[in-house]
């Protein structure tokens, strides 16, 4: 009777509370199955832990909570009677088990964050070199439990492929956030340093379970107000949050803050004087913040100040940054991401032309951070040339997590596909380890975090935000294998929910491309906010800001030629790899109008016509999301009401605009070709002058407009 | 050892989501003490329930929910054997047993909100006269079962006060929220129609549980484009929501809507197409949401558009909107909050001089809402004079439940202070009924709500929301019963923390005033963001925006004088209630500076000078917050950590910026007055000019400043 009474109100409690996203993939529930939680209560009946440090508490610390959670009863501290199985956590050198363990089982280096899981005679052993790998081991220990994994034959060591994985919050100190679509700031700067926000702490764990260790807590849109010695006061108190989670915090630097902060006359980075304030504004961070992670630098593009003020290169520029950061061990990351003011060329081309000869000029602490692709961020670009372009200079990767131009708030898609996609594209075909994630020392991840309850708005957000830190440890898992964990992690054992669920996330990214850029088509979405399709703009006072630059439509042709016929940004990729590209008839048809101008009549290998192709991939898209709600809704009962009603009213809206994407697209570029929608294609509803009367002023993701 | 184990799991349960707030004063926690919990358990085993419509349903589900809580079972349908006690819900007719107690036991009119509530043979009878009753008996009931009320003897009648119970969200279609310190606006206008957030369905929950009945989803400084037809869909989503819970939908309606949605040359009030266009809006609004509440107009004031551009009346705009709303049962709330454009007067005296004119010039369906002092929301002000002038006008009492004076996100003060002390002011003293709370037909609360998890951010800002809904309710309630209550609902039945967290409450408000606004200073708070001091502000464009305009300090005097001497303001008030201001030494000193300007050296009731006494209440207000902050630090181990953190935080916050207060202005004044601090009084920390320089670009509450 009162067992059955707690587990009512239990159930109670979790009917008010769990299902609203706040604990993400953390959602340490009880295991259902009593077997099964039986036999992880036996094994795991004790925490042998010996650590020291900070880090190594807060593993101790999560260790014990999530057991405790997930298998309803605390463990010991030590082993009850001398038959019972535990857990050994701690440094090679911690525990006498460990030690007999290591005697006989050769362990290699396992580095600053790697990583031994073994069961050895019953019990489990954790095993690292230092305590931030306890932290990565505790949280793939709980994950196995979580999703049902036998700890019998466990024989793992895990280390990060790559020193930084670092997420880059575009938030903006009065706590709105560029780009964001769920909410406002995390940050509350206003209250910090005294108010540390639960958030915090939670967003800490919630980043190190997933092996994210850096984060960017400001705009690269840099706002000098942050080197302020009150702001810095603030973020030092998020540092201290961040640190027992094995988090650095990095700082956006505007170059003007010299000017802006400092009062003097110039930035130039050879002033004396500015050299000298840059040294003693690092000098000043890091006596607040010792292991201060550094600067991140968007420099002169769209309209952020930088060296070219004064004559200066990005290097020239980098450098003086750099050194003020050396001697306290910092890093700048400038981000490749620059476009001359002046209008006309290829923007595909820029990044490209601006960095290639400055390779081997930057500092050794200086990192090149390069977006995946070469315009932005676009739902499928071909991989950025500048990746085998700069061999001297350490490369960061950057993702976009908040999904600018993938749907925004509210669309289901599943950003794992487009990650691994990049990370496994190969640029030397004809030699071995020339895939993008062969190139790189790191990923930089451009979050979708914001005040929402459950973090992301769409609840589906948060498999973006695991995948992005998965990848970042373990760069060649493949997307299925992250959407199947995130599956189990966020709704539980149930098999069917799983395949779902993954099934779901598997199909989102081809039906999102298709429903708004099938077969090359990019920048084609509204000006500003980037809310819904755009194609006819083409009044803004530069051509490359014009979605119709980038598909040049004519009654007879579209596409952006980049041949050598054209802007030659072809040429900028090796030859090896630029191949594939080269000829329309065996170019790869998801990127042929990146690269091509052809006639609307032009035949794909399929046999139909690029017209034909373009009308059939919108309605594909359109179809595909249908059958995304149809997967979902099987789910009705196998899924908590609060979350299963949340995403199918999204999915609502993402069948609603890729109506509206496939509509307002064909509509168009069928009153400038003239031609019919084809056969299979459902006509547009409106008018092409209703879609280009659509105004969203107060879409989000911009500043606010009044 | 199962029923230890599902505890464990309960209690894990509950320090994973329990005290983060969201859940506010419905937090139906088990009922600790098993004697109470099975008391309630026999005497409730059932919820026998009569109704029909969508308000009756939510009663009954909310009642069920609650119980199933509370006690840890689920009530049954109906008596489960001959002798089980229950609840009979429903109207007078609805029920055998509820007819029964009825003949002989006579029940006066109810009205369309009232219940009774009464213990019969052992069982409890909610009865009502329409299901919107039902609803507020049903929390009335919870709140007694969470606050240990004994049911035996429950034997009563309620009644609302006022027909109108509104909550003002200065919400802005951007998200951002004007005065907002608990994050973005919770109104996802975005994602409306299409996507519900269940925080919708907990807020009409929140606010029909302490007898809200209205709520103006937009901001007073108003968008037109509200009145847009896809914004419409989105308001009616919204008013489908709230209908449930009885809770009706308003809009704020921008003067200028007739050009800048309607495209008309003029906005003039008395113009047929102006006219026309309102009228036709109305029907379109009305076609959309039957039970549309209406207008709420801020015209001709603080930039916003009017009727006086046109050379009308505020009552001719007035009434054109009330024409339009009329046919549909729609009402106009015109917000008296006007000055001139033209510097120069006193702002105490506009409101005034600009609506008596006009009382008797409105139509039936127009209401005039009052801010509760003449100036604008400050810590301690006098009663506006206007609603004791108004006989032929409907009045509603205008309160700020968000704190843009009083500290803003972060301080403790309880507002229900200042609410009971201005509904109980009598402006009649000679006379019954003079107090305000007689004068006004309903109350309007300009939200204190946002995106936070907790809704208002400061966790106390709960309990201001929560006395703002009772008193709507009953007027007449003690700001004591009212802290009482919340403390109980929100932390548990512990006497000592519901003793401690009273009188906490008790102590904040004249701890705020004595820290920012002692002796009837006023408005000499920073400008724009109102953050902090600045009560040396003299430069900005009219003299009646400048701090220093409202105290006017030199070095023999301080204070406004409205005497007869100087703006004559006092003369608004009936004689009898002005007699009590007309001599300094007999003014209540709380109001002193608000008539008066006064030598430094004016000795006060207490012997002190006005001097000593301002330098004294500045201590005691700083001495008050350290009280507060120990009281808080006593109930540590009696309050759940997160919670407990979260508001010594916030009253470590408070304290600083009490000293602040007190420097910054003591500083200032001890200046200007050339006058040593006070004996007594903790000397600046720092000099003038240190207080002078402070600035805060991202204070929150105004639109950001980019």
């Amino acid at each position: 009777m009162r067992a059955f009474f707690f587990l009512l109100t239990f159930l109670c409690s979790l009917a008010l509370c769990g299902a609203d996203g706040y604990q993400l993939w953390l959602r340490h529930r009880l295991i259902e199955d009593p077997t099964a939680r039986q036999q992880y209560q036996r094994a795991l009946s004790f925490v042998d832990a010996a650590v020291q440090g900070p880090t190594g508490n807060s593993a101790v610390r999560e260790l014990r909570s999530g057991l405790t959670n997930l298998l309803g009863t605390a463990p010991a501290t030590s082993p009850a009677k001398k038959r019972s199985q535990g857990i050994y956590l701690g440094l090679r050198q911690s525990s006498s088990r460990i030690r007999q363990y290591l005697q006989s089982n050769a362990v290699e280096d396992l580095g600053p964050e790697g990583y031994h899981l073994a069961s050895y005679q019953g019990d489990v052993l954790l095993i690292a070199d230092q305590e931030q790998g306890l932290l990565y081991g505790v949280f793939d220990l709980l994950r196995a439990i979580q999703t049902g994994e036998d700890l019998t034959n466990l024989q793992r060591t895990e280390r990060p492929a790559y020193q930084y994985r670092i997420l880059n919050h575009w938030d903006n100190l009065d706590g709105t956030v560029e780009r964001g679509y769920a909410g406002f700031s995390i940050w509350n700067w206003h209250q910090l340093p005294e108010f540390i926000d639960q958030r915090y702490v939670d967003y800490a764990r919630a980043c190190a379970s997933v092996g994210i260790n850096g984060t960017v807590v400001t705009n690269v849109n840099a706002n000098s107000l942050v080197f302020r010695a009150d702001y810095l006061e603030k973020a030092a108190a998020l540092a201290d949050v961040f640190r027992p989670y094995g988090i650095k915090l990095y700082l956006t630097a505007r170059f003007s803050s010299p000017v802006e902060l400092g009062g003097l006359p110039t930035a130039d980075p050879l002033d004396p004087q500015v050299i000298a304030w840059w040294k003693s504004k690092a000098a000043e961070i890091y006596a607040r913040i010792p292991d201060f992670g550094g600067f991140v630098v968007k420099a002169n593009s769209e309209g952020q100040p930088g060296p070219r003020e004064y004559g200066r290169s990005h290097a020239e520029g980098a450098n003086v940054l750099a050194d003020a950061l050396a001697p306290h061990g910092g890093i700048v990351v400038w981000r490749a991401f620059v476009y001359t003011d002046k209008a006309g060329g290829d923007r595909f081309r820029e990044a490209y032309d601006e960095f290639t000869p400055l390779d081997g000029a930057f500092r050794k602490n200086v990192l090149l951070q390069i977006k995946n692709g070469p315009i932005d961020f676009q739902p499928r670009e071909p991989v950025s040339p500048l990746f085998a372009a700069m061999p001297q200079t350490p490369l960061l990767l950057e993702f976009q997590i908040t999904k600018e131009y993938l749907g925004q708030g509210t669309h289901l898609v599943g950003m794992a596909s487009l990650y691994t996609e990049v990370l496994g594209t190969d640029l030397a075909p004809n030699q071995a380890g020339g895939e993008i994630r062969e190139y790189i020392t790191g990923m930089a991840g451009v979050s979708n975090i914001g005040t929402a309850r459950n973090w992301t708005g769409n609840l589906f957000g948060q498999a973006d935000w695991y995948a992005f830190g998965r990848l970042s440890w373990g760069p060649e898992l493949p997307a299925n294998t992250i959407f199947r964990e995130w599956a189990k992690l966020t709704f539980g054992p149930d098999p069917t929910v799983v395949t779902t669920v993954t099934e779901l996330l598997e199909k989102s990214y081809p039906a999102c491309v298709n429903y708004m850029t099938p077969l090359g088509l990019h920048h084609i979405m509204a000006t500003g906010h980037h809310y819904g399709p755009g194609p006819w703009i083409d009044d803004l006072e530069r051509d490359d800001w014009n979605p119709y630059y980038y598909h040049g439509a004519t009654r007879d042709s579209v596409g952006f030629d980049r041949k050598a016929s054209g802007s030659k940004a072809l040429a900028q990729y090796p030859a090896e790899f630029a191949r594939q590209f080269l000829d329309p008839t065996t170019c790869p048809p998801e990127f042929l109008l990146w690269f091509h101008r052809l006639p609307w009549t032009f035949a794909l290998p399929n046999g139909n016509s690029l017209w034909q192709e373009l009308g059939l991939s919108y309605q594909r898209g359109v179809d595909q999301v249908a059958e995304m709600q149809t997967l979902w809704a099987s789910l009705e009962n196998r899924v908590d009401r609060e979350r299963h009603l949340h995403v199918s009213q999204h999915l609502a809206i993402q069948a609603k605009e890729a109506r509206w994407w496939r509509d307002a697209c064909l509509a168009y570029f069928s009153a400038v070709s003239g031609l019919p929608i084809p056969a299979g294609v459902t006509p547009p509803k409106h008018s092409l002058e209703y879609y280009r009367s659509l105004v969203y002023p107060y879409a989000p993701g911009i500043r606010p407009q009044w």
